[in-house]
């Protein structure tokens, strides 16, 4: 059982097409799992065991009669619980939302089940997705399966979490301020939050609109861009959503990166980041070299006000969908994220503006930046992973609040709606250590061609796994 | 002389066309005109006297010569000073930017000026476009040509007041909150706001940039649509430019409005507005029906959230524009401006974004209604036209606030992009009545064609003028 889910996701869907093994024999693995292992680690808020066999039955039957539909058929999956399962309770992790049935389906989990995924439950998150540890009051802290006592990351934590457990083959997160890139980094796998729009996000609860994105999170890069061609694409139902022609991913993805021109920031992107972190992803960035790749300094003017702006757009975003609730129902909240919707309500319109000016000076930069590299590469968080509990870190000898350290090197991403990807690059006792990876828009092509290159380095072993 | 430019824009234009008159010998007339009157009326903040001579001997020898560009070619023209001419000082009738010289020219004035147009001066506006009177404390009250203790209605009070008495030959105006059709209307003249984004804002000072348009001024609907014609388009120097195909106006301008579907909302238009202007709007109406347009009630959902969403909008956006300036220099502004400026700085993030959520929804109501008919047909302003300093005007025996008055009907317009007219339809008391057409976006068709109508039925004889 443990070596079934001990695969990637690719891995296994060989196995499924060639009748290998079974989605039965998988989903009941993944279950059996999930059964053995959600009591500590917290990664599932519920589990549709029953419901889950029969779909893989279903999926079995059609596989054995030659209708097989691709890859993510007969892979059992479980999803972040902000994500709206048609007439199944969606809590996003709250206790105000504990009992809330959506009368629609998110689209992406539409397109998952479209293409054969047999959902086996809903994964646990931080309250609402409002905060980057997955420490949860209503349905348990998501522990570290490679250190039981630090945090998962979050929000997506309970993915984080399942992902290299084999409790879920692969998933999708949701990320506004980091929330699939944070948990990948903090468990060694691959999270890529894709172009702003890229991704539908109808069904999926809104935490802050211009910053709020959906995408895959899995063991490898070809896996994640397997899920990335899944859901991507154009969906009248967002208004955000991009309609912009389809750009190939899997099938495109060599890990050929000879000429790709690889910018590195010193003065943003490594500026205050724990040493031994920044020596692991420098390996990493050599990595790329060595395979061809040109690494080019580069400046991005005015990037110092990309915290100040993102903080003021997603605390008021955020405070704007909890208006109503914070005012009638406050002792609801988890004391973090009641803190966090307090202090978004008190910026000023004149202030919001203001961030969203600097953002618009920013994007003139960023794309400035792109016309000169690929891809940016830089660690995806500046610290180690922190305990659960932790509220300060240390980066070579000073203090700096966890929260702010967690996001700091992420948020740029989602405030100009480029698509970031981070991939494990190494290991620092026994944690994983994560590599960020940043194109321009619809710019998913190089970010997974370098994350590949990465990967095939060898730096971080795929098959090492914490348990 | 007077009878020179007692005429319409596109009665001059013939007459140039065909050698009747010179570019020189008008421009001439509306020099002499503005010398013997603006000392009274407060159109002009300065003239451009030799230079316009100039241009229009350059117009006449290549009018002469055969090089006729259109009927904007040896036309004078006065433009609202917070457009920006290249090298020349636009003061946004301001104290603060008294002295302020740009180093490029607005998209819309480059285009005047390539069909052809003289720049003969540039017109007075309330401080910064931020009011709807043209009450201005550095460069004298904008007054009404129809009767001197009267606003002209602003903030493009300088056309409003220019037009009709000749001193400009057509104009354009700025809107974001009526700005164009408040003076239209005040003054006897036709004013139209296009779709958001239809004509290029690039060098015109911003007001509040989610609301702000640029739309043409002049006696005549056909004036109006020749003017749009030629300042409309997508401007990459704008990056809210529309950048659809042109729809066809002037050419397209046959008032023929058999069939055509006029919606009337009793709810929010004809609401609380003084019943001897509502009276003259319904002739206009009926003068609509009798040239076979249908007549539909109509509701329309959330209207009544409008006048609050457009008033946290707009003055959170103008207030960033200002916020530096506020502080740095308060006593320069004007006081009205001023506390404007100051109440703008008190809405929060949360407040602007539900306005925004507001806004969103607003959005959809139209849409739905424009389903079932081509155009609205409204009051432009629910008060007749008020005194210079009269804070309150009565509707009906009540007391209202003048400003909040003048905003309230063509509010809508602004917030959802609509495109909107002022015609005049009738005299009370000697003073003129607007009728407002709103469309559905890129609708200035059905909008032109409808005022036309308006126009052939001789409820208001453009021939009467106010001198």
């Amino acid at each position: 059982m443990a070596e079934l889910i001990d695969s990637s996701l690719l891995t296994l869907a060989h196995r499924i097409e060639s009748r290998d093994i079974s989605p039965v024999e998988l989903t009941q693995a993944v279950l059996s799992e999930i059964e053995s292992r959600n009591g500590e680690l917290h990664a599932y808020i519920c589990v549709y065991g029953d419901d889950a066999l029969a779909k893989a039955r279903t999926a079995e039957a059609e596989i054995s009669g030659g209708r097989y539909r691709g890859p993510l058929h007969g892979i059992p999956m479980g999803i972040k619980d902000n994500f709206y399962f048609k007439d199944r309770i969606t809590t996003m992790g709250s206790k105000i939302h504990e009992r809330f049935v959506p009368d629609t389906g998110a689209t992406a989990v539409d397109k998952l089940e479209s293409a054969g995924a047999i959902f086996v439950g809903k994964l646990n998150l931080h309250e609402y997705a409002l905060g980057v540890t997955t420490e949860n009051p209503h349905f348990g802290d998501a522990k570290n399966p490679w250190n039981l006592t630090k945090i998962a990351g979050g929000s997506s934590g309970g993915a984080g979490v399942a992902i290299p457990t084999g409790l879920t083959i692969g998933s999708l997160g949701s990320d506004t301020s980091g929330s699939i890139r944070i948990p990948a980094a903090c468990c060694g796998i691959v999270g890529l939050k894709p172009t702003y729009g890229r991704v539908s996000k109808f069904g999926v609860f809104p935490e802050a609109w211009t910053l709020d994105h959906v995408g895959p999170m899995a063991r490898t890069v070809g896996d994640v861009a397997v899920l990335l061609d899944t859901v991507a694409g154009y969906d009248p139902k967002d208004p955000t959503s991009l309609n912009s022609p389809a750009t190939t991913t899997y099938g495109a993805l060599t890990g050929d990166i000879d000429g790709m021109v690889v910018g590195v920031n010193e003065q943003f992107f490594f500026k205050d980041v724990d040493r031994v972190v920044a020596d692991v992803v420098r390996d990493g960035i050599r990595s790329l070299e060595s395979r061809g790749a040109i690494i080019e300094p580069i400046e991005i003017p005015h990037i110092e006000d990309a915290e100040y702006a993102i903080t003021i757009i997603d605390t008021s975003e955020t405070s704007t969908v909890h208006h109503r609730a914070l005012r009638d129902r406050p002792q609801d909240y988890g004391d973090d994220v009641r803190f966090l919707l307090e202090c978004g309500e008190i910026p000023s319109a004149v202030d919001y503006l203001e961030a969203q000016q600097m953002r618009a000076r920013l994007r003139q930069s960023f794309a400035s930046v792109f016309d000169r590299v690929d891809v940016l590469a830089a660690p995806t968080l500046p610290i180690r992973t922190p305990d659960i509990g932790q509220a300060t870190s240390s980066i070579n000898g000073h203090s700096v609040d966890t929260v702010e350290a967690l996001m700091r090197l992420v948020g740029p991403a989602n405030l100009l709606g480029l698509p970031s990807l981070s991939a494990p690059c190494g290991l620092i006792d026994g944690m994983p250590v994560g590599l960020q990876i940043i194109g321009p828009p619809l710019g998913e092509q190089p970010v997974l061609n370098a994350a590949r290159a990465v990967e095939d380095s060898g730096l971080f072993a795929v098959t090492e796994l914490p348990h």
